[in-house]
């Protein structure tokens, strides 16, 4: 046993609960502490419930731990870049949650960090691991849609988050598109250059009165000369609308949704067949656990993560440029 | 038969053919005369078999004639809105091909002789009466998606046309996608505001240097506050690729491509089903003859065509918005 | 117009009127004369509509009148076999709607007045010509699924008969599942050998007591050891339900129904798409046209045509078959 | 920790090991004790792995030890009844893999000792814990098709098992059809009164040559009045093919196959979508951990298991009448 690979995780929320469960059933891996300021007895109790001794409200536990290798950072999203560096220094292997930080000197700061460490860094982009998503991005790699011309990402959430929420979001380019805009860089395998915002407040006028829109267009040009756009609302009645397209020289690929099952009900009322999932922990439920796979592995053979520190980077840069684009009613260079 | 409608058609080039064939096998129709410039004994000979027997160089020939009710005007673009006036005052009845013409004033001086006139005009938007699109518009009008939030239309052509036929064409706005402009207006139900293209030469250089682009995303703003996007291609190699998706507060209702058939067959190779129809005179075959029954339908009930000269106009001034957009790389309202 | 192929049409009532509107408009074939015993004014009104003059009740004045070609047999299904017989003796070829007879030995009197004569007979299986159907056929011809294994077929009517149809229908084996025989033979390339038959009165009580029943599984044993399954409804409440499968050595090919739209509408009750046509005339409208099609090509290249005597006859043998299997709970050999 | 149900496992084959791995994990369960008769270092290997300590070569070490709560029989077939003989006879309860036993009195013998114990007996028809085959029972259960009229099921397996296998199958009709009886009868909710079998050698003579048929069509009459039909191959070189549907007085319920992904790539060779998963572990992989959590369920709640004693006989009851008709040329009763 004393050559399993030591974790700490920070932060013991939804994310954090769930990466633990993930993690806690694979045999090299073994979680040695789970640190969370609002650690109480149900903390506690469900830590204790998946072979969890120590919990602690002290993140220091776990930085100052010799023992751990390895650190999950599932805390809230303005302790993300500190802790990343305090783990760093602390010669740990890191996963973060999405985003590193809304701040874009911060997270320079965190990878210089980082990089000087020599450390691993994975940033969690989850939905790369999605085995839908995945097949796409391996044909559009293998050449079978020729070159790249049209990226076409349709992500739309099942409702709005608490207006309470909004309010710290970020926005929804930060909190929302964030995940799109890594999606499409994994998809075209190219850099954004410029994009341009067309937005609106039309699911919930306390969103807009709380800084913020909740239904998106934005359109991208890469590098590669390819163009795209990705559509987002906040609340799709039908549920978790997750799809892909790219379009090329020799063909399109696209992925559908996934639904909890493939029956077909036909009646004199019509023709019926299932919503897709209604959330993400469902649509996502094996891309977690393979993201995890991934960091571990990455560990293991000791290779570069495949969802790097640049890939946590570049996102919020762009999220950055479609803030300002929706702000200031132009296309907008990344590189601004 | 003497209460059949008359018909003159001008221009017997692929699309007049078409319309000529569809009409002559409805019953309360008779075409009288055909006439175009280049008319030969192919021309002739084609004439005859389908029952019509004066064919003429001269349309003179129909807008003198007083016997003849209503004109197709199946002619180059540039012949459009001439034909339009000579027909109006001549008080005849108007069936035109897209687009009335690219220039805008001329566009409104034929409009002013069609309403001066009293005669009908219907606009060849032929995609309106496509059973697939025609559905996606009854359910939105029908309110089962409630508010419309997103509009998407994604349209592309199996081979790009001759480059020749580039140089002429207006650019891709006004000659393809402005069958787009008049599908997002037909399904938001409202007018587009403003307009803002991403556009690129990735298919065939040498249409970029015929100064015009063959990839093009625009993205949209309605009068209702919906927003929209429309995607272009001139070269979707697996064939004619057309889709719609309009997104509301209650929904999401969207059409897929007509294949030859259903036929799936599963092999060690792969699961294989049909490519979508590979040319748009066999998708909007049905389509094709339905808007010339509205056509004959408008007459023969006295009612207003249901794509009349507005629908014409409207469409040009979003591509000339789309053209100027992409010329000077910032958003462009369709008023401006 | 001398050269053109005179057609004489023998029954007015639906099928009847609709082979003679799918005619009218061949360049290559005239219809000279209509006889039906029950023509009225109704009838008159509507061959005038299509341009035909000649009306008759009698049949006579299709087989003495030299002129005509060829004849539609469209009449009820006890006149057939003697119709073809008069038809043949008058040198006359002839398109008969499906079945020939119920009884097997008039449909063999009647093949050997039409070998002897030389006239081509072609029999209604119309189905051999839809769209999906075909495709599957030609991809088992093409080998693409191997040696075939397996045969399927369902095929179920929206609604039922009236009784008083059942009543003289000769039975759901003679009157509906006569098709689908055809149909296995089609996709099979190969005879069947031996049925049985399970079946029960489930739609209609009415049914069982006109002496039929209204829900049928038959299973068939091919002469290339291949083995199938053909299961009928009277009532499929959602329409019209015709879907066939050929499973075997290298693979698998299905069709499924076609439907109005390919239109999906995604909302907070479910994901509703389009049900089958309802109606026969709606599924296989276009193979109607190319039934016909076929037969014409068949006179005027002077080929075989591509569902002949043989393929009239078979159908009915298997119906025999499986309707003794039902009678006596027992596999019977079509060859007994 | 002491209140756990003790489990232990009979056979470490593919079946045994794969319930251990999903037991393990649920937190209400331990495993105590590994029995198998060729249990070697591998074994112990696994086993440690998973974090069990006793393996044994002596099935006695579990049935004596009064620890043990629980017993799961993933044996070889020969030995089912008997050790749920002596299982139930020590009082424990029993999970036990299908079937029970080729021969009907010692599975009437094994149900009557374990209903004098009063163990629970839930016997391993997994499919019916299938996403896809229970939406579709609770669609028919929850009354929304009407009636059931038509069952039918589809399964077909990737490829034929080693001939030395099928040798000691029992033959197709007990060793793979032996599910579909399960799920007629579980779909219908009724049972078979009456079977007839068409079968044949397609696949692989050899098969033939062992005295089995690799390929089988088997129409059934059920006491509710509905009428059936499986079809079962050994070779569908395509994957796990494993569809139902269910047809009524109020319409028609269907399920497709799971695939890898829903994405699909169009180019000009055609449009691609997945192929259905290979290997029944990959598609019923939940199937069997929901099986699971169902007995260990019904031991804590005390419940009746959802697939008890005589779900287990019922199937191996109409296999029985399936042979015959197959041996026998002729439609079989059940009760024979």
């Amino acid at each position: 046993m004393s050559d399993k690979i030591k974790i700490g995780i920070l932060g013991a929320g939804r994310i954090g609960k769930l990466h633990a469960e993930n993690v806690v059933v694979m045999s090299e891996v073994e979680i040695k502490t789970i640190a969370d300021p609002f650690a109480n007895e149900q903390t506690q109790a469900w830590a204790e419930g998946i072979g969890v001794k120590n919990v602690s409200k002290d993140p220091n536990e776990v930085f100052n731990d010799p023992d751990i290798d390895a650190v999950f950072i599932c805390s809230s999203t303005d302790t993300h870049s500190q802790f990343i560096i305090e783990a760093a220094r602390a010669g740990k292997h890191i996963f973060c949650e999405k985003p590193i930080d809304h701040d874009i000197d911060r997270i320079k700061e965190a990878l210089a960090v980082v990089e000087e460490a020599g450390v691993k860094l994975q940033v969690g982009f989850v939905r790369r691991f999605d085995h839908n998503h995945q097949k796409v991005r391996d044909i559009v790699q293998a050449g079978k849609i020729g070159e790249p011309h049209i990226v076409k990402v349709t992500s739309r959430d099942p409702e709005p988050p608490p207006v309470e929420y909004v309010k710290v979001s970020g926005g929804i380019f930060f909190d929302m598109m964030i995940h799109d805009f890594d999606m499409v860089r994994y998809l075209a395998g190219s850099e954004v250059e410029e994009v341009y915002t067309q937005a609106a407040v039309l699911v919930d006028p306390a969103i807009g009165e709380a800084g913020d829109v909740d239904t998106a267009i934005v359109t991208l040009k890469f590098k590669n000369g390819a163009i795209g756009v990705i559509d987002n609302s906040r609340e799709a009645v039908y549920g978790y609308d997750q799809r892909v397209e790219v379009f090329g020289s020799k063909g399109c690929v696209q992925d559908f949704n996934d639904t909890p099952s493939t029956t077909v009900l036909s009646t004199v009322e019509g023709v019926f067949s299932d919503k897709p999932h209604w959330f993400f922990l469902e649509r996502y439920n094996d891309a977690f656990i393979a993201e995890i796979r991934a960091f571990v592995d990455a560990i293991v053979n000791d290779t570069e993560p495949v969802v790097n520190g640049m890939d946590g980077l570049k996102p919020v840069l762009i999220a950055d440029a479609a803030t300002k684009s929706f702000k200031e009613g132009r296309p907008v260079k990344v590189a601004e």
